[in-house]
């Protein structure tokens, strides 16, 4: 077999920048972990030294106020500030604690963990199970029209009946727009494969080996005016700012359904809230909004088709669990000088 | 090609029986269709004459008062009155409009309709893909505590919001046993296959072509025990009547789901109140009940974790068409003398 090869050659090539990892490193985490999984990362990082802040993040989502201890470590796990990031010149790898990586999504910073080699990984492998799962839970609620069913008394062969029954939608043959193409997406994909849909993606760069037709947000209208749901799980950064836009928005089939479990700046509230108060869209589902939570008196509060998450999406039990096991398995690969997971620069 | 020979093989086996369809039929409708789905029966039946009982059923789950009309017709389509479909010597093939078929769901009648090569066919197909949905929709609402998702405006970061996440369960992995194995089970297994699920299915015969592991009813405490969600799709006859009783629902794992898309009489809904209250199960998401719909002081209207919706995972947009163009399927094959879809006796 050629193991020995292979692990020879992954050296020289992504592994060489890893040479100097022999040695033990001086890992800084900063999620607020509970007591199992801080002694699964304990035992998991062995003889490698924990480095904590002083203050933790407030929770995965949250970045942390690093320290003067961050610019001794060597690895960062979780959401370090980003200019104690760019100030380091010991840092070798930055592996985020979320799907998300907003904070770290810029030109600037990706020049600079390019230019220095740093290679950048998050966990959205972490969080595209429950992601997708949250996602088809909204689905599936919409296309069964699942709340007034529930709320109902209704008598089998009444008026009230006949009308539930006949505004379920079978998801078998239905269109789906997904914006934004990456982890979730392609286990979105897979969840949906046995409902013979009609899937595009939309994706900044195609590569041409996705398992959906893909198009550029610029060729994006024709599939979006046909679609019977969309769906973002764009992330947030300077190009998604307002993404789906009152344009857009108008550009969506009229009776089509919008879902949001990307983030909450990627979309105008404002003209998501026309769409639906004028019946354009028929139902918006969001695991995330801009801010969260939505105070009570915003105009989305007020749509009586808005369904709103509290940014839940991710969640699952014993995450903390999942997301210290997915970077001890990154670690490992780290050590041998192995492509990591997730790897997003 | 050997077409002409197949279709005479066939005409020789399955279809000498209906050798004299040659002649033009009188068919007995009595769903009350709209307008678009009686004109697509009227078109599709060509030639052949349509009879109308004097009160047409209520809904598609009712039975219809079959009159002296039913005497001379050869075919029937819906629900007509068991004592009129076993008093007719004229009637050659009963269409049932629905998937379930309690009333003719009897030793007796299967066989008169076996002694009289009478073919009874039902519209499972019809319903599979919208019963799968529901079910669906209660399973992923489930895995993902959607209503308390969606009641919530807690802020991320805060304890509920934890507790949310922390509520959650991937799918992908759980462990599930289906009672009831047919049209609705293939399906709902081919739609769980990304999910990598642990599926057990329990079936008075087993066919050994089954694409999960299958047990017959005796057998099932095993998998019972271990089941995180167990579905019922059940069909009601004397065999189950009150199949999920105080005994089985015992066997079931601590915090295990019930859910029950099949029909209210199969489950003693005492013992299930019971289960509930007592924590046993953490939940039921029931679409069938005994009576429909349960009186508002039942039992399990008391309990927090029981889920109602009124009979309508079969129902969806354009049922009726779907429904008619089901039967007129058969029909074409039923003058072809050719195998006829969804039989059931």
């Amino acid at each position: 077999m050629a193991t020995g090869d292979r692990g020879f050659g992954l050296f020289r090539g992504e592994g060489r920048a890893y040479g100097w990892l022999m040695s033990l490193l001086r890992i800084y985490s900063d999620t607020p972990f509970d007591e199992p999984a801080l002694t699964l990362l304990r035992d998991g990082v062995a003889a490698h030294e924990l480095v904590f802040p002083a203050k933790m993040a407030e929770s995965v989502l949250g970045q942390s106020l690093a320290g003067p201890e961050f610019a001794q470590v060597e690895v960062a796990f979780g959401q370090p500030q980003v200019e104690a990031v760019l100030a380091s010149d010991k840092l070798r790898w930055l592996h985020v604690s979320t799907a998300g990586y907003t904070r770290y999504d810029s030109a600037e910073f990706r020049e600079a963990m390019r230019s220095r080699g740093i290679p950048v990984t998050n966990s959205s492998s972490v969080y595209a199970d429950a992601c997708v799962d949250q996602f088809m839970s909204f689905l599936m609620a919409q296309s069964r029209q699942l709340l007034p069913n529930l709320a109902s008394r209704c008598r089998p062969g009444s008026e009230e009946w006949f009308q539930l029954r006949e505004s379920a939608v079978p998801l078998r043959g239905q269109s789906l727009v997904i914006l934004g193409y990456g982890t979730i997406a392609r286990r979105l994909i897979e969840v949906l494969k046995p409902y013979d849909m009609q899937i595009t993606a939309v994706r900044r760069s195609p590569r041409g080996d996705e398992p959906v037709s893909v198009v550029t947000p610029d060729a994006m209208a024709g599939p979006l005016s046909t679609a019977d749901h969309v769906v973002n799980i764009l992330p947030d950064n300077t190009d998604s700012d307002r993404f789906v836009d009152a344009t857009r928005l108008a550009c969506m089939k009229r009776g089509a359904v919008f879902y949001n479990i990307g983030r909450g700046r990627t979309v105008d509230q404002q003209a998501l809230a026309d769409a639906l108060q004028s019946r354009h869209l028929a139902a918006a589902w969001l695991d995330v909004t801009d801010p969260e939570p939505l105070p009570d008196d915003h105009v989305l509060r007020g749509c009586d088709q808005c369904f709103i998450a509290p940014h839940t999406a991710g969640g699952h039990r014993a995450e903390s669990m999942t997301l210290v096991r997915h970077f001890l398995a990154n670690l490992r690969r780290f050590e041998a000088g192995q492509p990591l997971l997730d790897r997003i620069m």
